[in-house]
């Protein structure tokens, strides 16, 4: 499909009651006003002969105008909209933003159907219904309700009409100008996939933004955001964190939300930049649209006074930058340069040396060295800013590296932002916000490098064996062993005899873990024996767990060797309603699962994104060489996780998967406990797991 | 002492060189122009009879004036300024600010002392040296060189000179008015204490700001926020949190920063708001400024635009807010008045429902259930932000209840802005900052009707047994026995059969653990055998524990009954280097401990703060009813934390102390192990401890 006649169109007819104040006059006025031309009125009420709305001339239906429109803003009645949609596709027009609301939004869903099929029928795509329109700024076309933001790269596309209307709103105060922007409201037709592929290719735009509550389809939102940003940067805000906000999101779009820890896994993978809110939004945009590539994290702050810089060096850590000390050889340049009293640490504190030359030459210096720099200058009312910020341009040139400047505060150094925008150096409101937008730079830039190559998913192998909703721990571990996966030697034992024989065979000391059907959770009910050591405490342990499982129906008794020295993992699949199969990795055991520290991914994954969850676990100190023992084989337990991460592909039926515990070892890891569910009817695509 | 001399002073002389540019000259001309009189220029190099500097008379010495001066603002060269001190206090000067630099921030302390005994000759009291001066709006009082802020309730105090100007700079544009401000410089006088005890008696402050690097001591400082918070609210910046910032803290003051982990603990005990950065500062000042206390936290959003009521609301639930949906009253209530198509949750979107009256009537019936509201417009273009405004403000007049605006954005909504101010309701750039505010006003709220009070540090008891730097462990137990602490039955064994004798007269099973004078972390070299069920594994677990020791003095074991079904806990003491003794409490085991979940705060505490370090816990949903686990005996731990904090306070000479793990079990805790560590010379005041 072509965009064109959404962005580029060769007339626009805007369909509604022209009156004054109505939406479809307030469009019509905006799109004069914003220097576009041909615009067409069509008022359906009106009969009769063409007049004029405004500056456009108006017809009572699209084909009386006798003209080439190829896009319809359409600002009727609910009710009409269908017919209107027919209308147009039958006059031609290819494409629509439907601004009207009363659809979805408030439980009319058979009404948006009839668009949908009104549209269907001539091939006419549209935005909305419920939308604010669109933005081209380029082709000066304005069909939208919110503010005329500045040119500039970036392109906004926003799910909320109200968000995106306040962005453009900020925009100019804020220093971003806009490319495009596009508001789809319901997203009846066109989304947010559409659009991410669309801006992908368009020469006008560099940065893409989007604000999104929920996506229709998750793995088609990671595919065309990894497409989008192996070409350019792509900043999110994925709005419904909370309970509260989530639920919001409910009532707001009407479609289901997956949890959001989920959303922020799948982001990380698709490599675009989760931002929390406008400023943020704002911020990154700043940096990406003014700023070389930030090609490492090592950054210095060059400030002319102490507190502000300490701010932003605090920042600047918590944002994932290092800011080691000057080298000594820099540092001897350094104290050429300055005097005595400035400090040459990281922050470089230039005190009264914080002028023109001062800030160029030392940033000139620091960034041989260094990959970024914020430069921050807090101004005196008696002194000139616009100095400081010649020296920060200056040294900007010099180095063709990025820095960011802070210029405190207000009024006191607004003679210092022509000369920063002339020379392409954003400024940020604090120093801190400088840090945290260099940090996502950074972070853009090493995703890009890596490359977000998709693992793909295994063919279906079949169903899960048995008929059990939970398997059995027998079937589970042959079933494991059976696809590959490192499991213990183990003896399935029916009475006291056998179990004492099973562990003299495996040598002492053992484990035995009870097998019954009605067990989901062994260890709360004693099911597991630990460092048994005779063949008469086998025989004694048998008994008890028969003993303990009570009602449950007791089986019998798996016999294991005792693993010694192994830190414990968890590795989990289950299935997100928005994003399907996702796989997880954490510390095992109570303590661990208790303190949430899980990370996640969208299955499936290879070995290297599994490597890349294993560094990013909290406590991952714990793999290495703790406390004096061997560090852990982390390439064993990154392919346990990409392996269990392709089974819901090859099991279709499989519901959830816990590995819990994996025995880390110092060579090797090994499956010490499976539970493994069938998914329910219909789970394969709505079952969000409990697992997680 | 008073501050009247610098706050209301009589006369202010100004010393230094009043050519056109120089410091003084600047100095003078904002007093000036600020409106303050009488002002006299004192120029020690200026021969011979008075003259003119600016609009002030000047001369060559203090005493030639003739006049009543209380405050003297010193900016002459660092070498003269003990001098032009000691002439001050002789002439009758009782306050100076020295804005002059070149003392201990660049390693000339011993000028700094000279300045010092010159002042404390006479009695004269300063702040300074390095530092920016003061302000007292309501006195017309500027002898800064940093911008004149608009009138208000907040005083600021600042370490840093330029931070502090950098909001002043700020002010006016962000809508925070000031009293007073002060900066301290190098604090060789005058420090952060002495102004939290004169602003908490000021009647023109209402809030107090400051922003600290690091305080001079921790203790002194900790008691003056108490105070302070017990009658208005403290909102701190505690820079350096970071590596990196904490070191550039260090070069910029010249004293040792405490971890910021402490400082967090400290600022919480005492009931200050942190805060990250000055624009959380202004937020929490504008709303604390203008609005009703925040007597609970139960939030409604109102928003005209599900998007950034949906971010309003993630931010608030992050920041520790609820935000149920409407009660069924309410919500009959709501649906009476507004249309289908508003979305009646919360947020509840009022969409073109958004005017004066939606506004008005909907926050009037909601904040009859609710303790808070954020209202969010998002104005479009074409309609006037000020009738939403006008909405506003009647229902926070009518109800009386707290609440934040967020007018969307920039121009678009500047028509607000004026109708908000004289209507004393905030506004916030967006809503997530307005729900951070909220957050913190509710935190305040909270602390003051809960109170601070501290604990009493129990009176010395004597020296810790023995000589050894780590206690071995049966004494340590002995010891921890004596002060009444839980510690379990155990004997000591010296040979294998002693051992046998003791597991046995205990009753199997057993735990024995190693007793070497070398041996700090038995763990880590197998030194513990846990679950010993007969004597001859007694015995052979003895001469096991001998030949592991190797060289590392072998004493014997310490026998211990087995403990079954709990959660293991560690409980510590160290000493900070600006907080002195700090408690500990986290979970144990090495898995927790990599996870780095402990909760810290200045020793000594009671119980009830135990508890609410309990309740902080990060996984503390272990401690209660997990996985059908009896919920653990809380109160028994808090008692042994609250014991054990008083335990620095009651043997000098104990370092650091380490209860790991202590065992919480379903009634009462005991303690499995115990590390003992005894100060070195000077630790008292400055071992930051190893343990935290």
């Amino acid at each position: 499909m072509t965009f064109d006649a959404f962005f580029r169109p060769r007339g626009v007819a805007v369909v509604g009651s022209v009156s004054e104040g109505k939406l479809a006059r307030v469009v019509i006025d905006q799109l004069v006003a914003g220097g576009y031309a041909p615009v067409y009125a069509v008022n359906p009420g009106a009969k009769g002969a063409p007049g004029t709305a405004g500056a456009a001339r108006s017809f009572a239906e699209l084909a009386a105008a006798g003209a080439i429109v190829d896009l319809a803003v359409v600002a009727s009645p609910a009710t009409s909209v269908a017919e209107v949609i027919g209308d147009a596709g039958r006059s031609g027009v290819r494409a629509a933003a439907i601004i009207a609301s009363g659809f979805s939004e408030c439980g009319e869903t058979a009404r948006e159907e009839a668009v949908v099929r009104a549209a269907r029928a001539t091939g006419l795509r549209f935005i909305g219904p419920n939308c604010a329109g669109l933005v081209n700024t380029k082709w000066n076309l304005f069909p939208t309700l919110e503010t005329r933001p500045p040119r500039g790269d970036v392109a906004l596309v926003s799910q909320s009409g109200a968000l995106g209307g306040a962005v453009l709103s900020w925009a100019e105060e804020q220093g971003v100008g806009f490319s495009k922007f596009v508001s789809y409201g319901n997203g009846a037709d066109l989304t947010d996939v559409d659009f991410m592929d669309f801006l992908r290719e368009d020469d006008e735009t560099d940065v893409v933004a989007l604000y999104v509550e929920t996506v229709s389809d998750g793995r088609k939102f990671l595919e065309a955001a990894r497409r989008l940003t192996a070409v350019k940067p792509l900043i999110v805000i994925k709005a419904g964190r909370s309970a509260a906000g989530a639920r919001a999101t409910l009532s707001h779009t009407g479609s289901l939300a997956g949890s959001d820890a989920v959303y922020d896994a799948a982001l990380k993978q698709c490599g675009a930049l989760r931002v929390s809110g406008v400023e943020s939004l704002f911020d990154v945009c700043r940096g990406l649209s003014a700023l070389p590539p930030v090609r490492g994290r090592k950054l210095i702050v060059v400030t002319n006074s102490g507190g502000p810089g300490v701010l932003a060096a605090d920042a600047a850590e918590r944002a994932g930058l290092t800011l080691p000390v000057p080298s000594p050889a820099l540092h001897a340049k350094l104290a050429e340069r300055l005097p005595a009293f400035c400090s040459l640490g990281n922050p470089i504190d230039l005190t009264v040396q914080g002028d023109e030359s001062g800030y160029r030459d030392v940033l000139t210096m620091a960034l041989a060295e260094y990959d970024a720099a914020i430069a921050i200058d807090v101004n005196t009312p008696y002194l000139d800013a616009a100095l400081p910020a010649r020296g920060i341009v200056a040294a900007a040139k010099a180095t063709g590296k990025p820095i960011a400047a802070t210029f405190l505060a207000g009024k006191t150094a607004a003679a210092a932002l022509p000369v920063l925008i002339e020379g392409r150096v954003p400024d940020f409101p604090t120093g801190e916000r400088a840090a945290v937008a260099l940090g996502l730079l950074a972070q853009d830039r090493e995703s890009r490098l890596r490359g977000r190559r998709a693992a793909d998913p295994a063919a279906v192998v079949g169903d899960l064996p048995g008929a059990d909703h939970v398997l059995p721990e027998p079937e589970a571990m042959d079933w494991l062993e059976e696809m590959g996966f490192p499991v213990p030697r183990r003896l399935y034992a029916e009475s006291a005899e056998a179990a004492a024989r099973a562990a003299k065979q495996l040598g002492f000391p053992v484990a035995m873990k009870v097998v019954a059907s009605g067990v989901v959770h062994k260890t709360d009910m004693g099911g597991v024996l630990l460092g048994v050591k005779t063949q008469a405490e086998a025989r004694a342990g048998f008994r008890l767990l028969s003993e303990r499982t009570g009602e449950r129906g007791f089986r019998g008794a798996l016999v294991v060797p005792m693993v010694r020295d192994a830190v414990e993992i968890l590795i989990g699949v289950t299935r997100d309603p928005q994003f399907g199969p996702v796989v997880a990795l954490g510390f095992g055991g109570t303590a661990a699962e208790a303190l949430h520290s899980v990370v996640l991914r969208v299955a499936p994954i290879d070995a290297q994104e599994a490597r890349a969850m294993l560094a990013e676990l909290r406590g991952r100190a714990l793999l290495g060489a703790f406390r004096g023992r061997a560090p852990r084989d982390l390439e064993a337990l990154a392919t346990i996780a990409a392996r269990a991460s392709q089974l819901p592909f090859c099991y279709p039926d499989l519901g959830e998967l816990d590995l819990n515990p994996v025995f880390a070892l110092a060579s090797g890891a090994v499956i010490g406990d499976a539970r493994v569910v069938r998914a329910v009817a219909g789970q394969r695509r709505m079952d969000a797991g409990g697992s997680l």
